[in-house]
């Protein structure tokens, strides 16, 4: 795998779509009721690595060229990924987002609710001005499974009991769908023949579990504020994940007692996330996780791996090791 | 206008398109995820007399005919309303709809809110499937309507000084944005003209704002059980409805300070309630609410009138008629 500092050429590649998305972002975030707008711009700090974007303008280019449709289709999956992102902070009762208050502390839980309906609602009127049926079709679905992931995810909360098969499907509805509808349709609309689209989607699937997975080790072990968010959540919320379940897999049983309490409970201060930070040390539970996100990368390259020319790949690979590099 | 009990007429005109859209709606309240499927199955309880397609499909007959694309309509409509409700519960704290607990209280908030995204997404998605671009703009264009008319009313609870122009607009966006939207697309999906697509467009318009004053007044005068829901939830949330508006404009001074008082403040005795529609009573104010309904309702009707043969503008008569009947 290339060294991960070459994230910064594969955004040249695309500066003009990056640009164009900034200014639809921009365009798309206001609203006529000046508290709707005034939430609006503020919620526009949501964005920002755009790393959605930024791949399927990628994929756009090595399929045939990224057009004014990639540029609409980027902003769209955004603007999805932002919504669930303000819904996600009302839910877990988040108070920090991007080094700043989340929307729901800012100004309140309903208004959230609120906010995060019409960003879904911009970002499919703006998905119905592409003009595809299939991309409609593809990405209202995605909404859906997200959502259901996330019910599900919420349903299993405080249940130390969730396996990793249950994990998978949960991050594959909530995360990965998204990255596997955007990258299937960026080579569709780009005019990519079917084996490809097919790869992409598979590509993106994979990445976007890849992806979670690293998020949800950063929750555990990131730095506050290189993360911009609020750490220990999953726990506090009693969310199970990866290194979580490998942890209780390697406890003794009074140990396993211990932290199986900390999911149950609503409970759990600074002190107890120490202590599960220890043993996730002890345990090799984050770098099991991690080993486990490199593999799902190397299962998305293997996708692609012969279906695109070396230098195409190259540029594959390089967003591959961006989304593992976040580990650091 | 016509006796009311002439509704009963109006359904049978549209049974069949009525069984098609139970079936829809039953084969789109289903998931794979069992706790999702319970849970969409139990909403499926938030649909009622389904005024919506009801009027949909009658537009669509008077049109030209009402078809598939008309059932999926009505379905879109009938499941953005639903999605609206369930939201609308968690953001109201109410605990009962339609005689049952409501979503948020049989599960809980997060699921709630959710479920609502889950119901939004396959609204649209099936809307998708009508394969018509501007009923896919408007409908779309129409939910982030909806949200913006909810938040400039949460943003405004509290405030007894709210005025009757601010009121209107609310309840144009939050109510009857919708109902324009599905009688415009039920004429243009059966082939109306531009003249009479615009005319039942504005009917909906003026018929929605009807139907939401209507519906502002039952909360503070009507029967719990008859209206299935937790009655004086506007003025515990301080919500400015417009009987409220009317009455402090009649109050005195002293009167009015306690009134203001009930609105800004947090807390809300029955003894409050009783004590609010005793001096609604006293100053004729829901009356003054339900004959501006009629108004608003007569409005409606003079958009068609001249446009429809009589036999038709009489069932429409009979629709409008219903609306107002629910003030009983």
């Amino acid at each position: 795998m290339t060294t991960a500092g070459g994230i910064e050429q594969s955004y040249r590649l695309v500066k003009p779509q990056m640009e164009a998305l900034d200014g639809l972002l921009e365009e798309l975030l206001t609203a006529d009721v000046p508290c709707v707008d005034e939430m609006l711009k503020y919620a526009g700090r949501y964005s920002g690595k755009r790393l959605r974007p930024v791949l399927i303008f990628l994929i756009a280019e090595m399929c045939g060229g990224a057009g004014e449709a990639h540029v609409r289709l980027g902003a769209v999956v955004e603007l999805i990924h932002m919504a669930t992102l303000v819904h996600d902070d009302v839910l877990d009762r988040a108070t920090t987002r991007r080094n700043h208050d989340s929307v729901n502390i800012r100004w309140n839980n309903k208004d959230a609710i609120l906010l995060g309906d019409i960003m879904f609602a911009r970002a499919i009127r703006l998905l119905v001005s592409i003009g595809n049926m299939h991309a409609l079709d593809r990405l209202t679905g995605a909404v859906s499974i997200i959502c259901e992931g996330e019910i599900q995810q919420n349903q299993l909360s405080g249940d130390p009991g969730v396996d990793f098969d249950t994990y998978r499907q949960i991050i594959e509805r909530k995360t990965a769908s998204l990255y596997a509808a955007g990258c299937e349709l960026a080579a569709l609309l780009a005019g990519a023949d079917e084996a490809l689209v097919q790869a992409f989607d598979r590509f993106g699937m994979s990445l976007g579990t890849a992806f979670q997975i690293i998020d949800d080790c950063l929750d555990l072990t990131g730095e506050e504020d290189v993360v911009g968010k609020s750490l220990g959540t999953d726990v506090r919320n009693g969310k199970m994940t990866l290194p979580l379940i490998h942890l209780l897999s390697r406890l003794d049983d009074q140990e396993r007692a211990e932290i199986e309490a900390l999911i149950r409970g609503d409970d759990c201060s600074p002190d107890d996330i120490a202590r599960v930070r220890e043993l996730l040390q002890v345990h090799g539970s984050v770098a099991h996780a991690l080993g486990l996100a490199r593999s799902y990368v190397e299962q998305s390259l293997a996708t692609l791996r012969g279906l695109l020319p070396p230098r195409d790949f190259g540029v594959v690979e390089e967003l591959a090791a961006f989304v593992l590099e976040r580990e650091l």
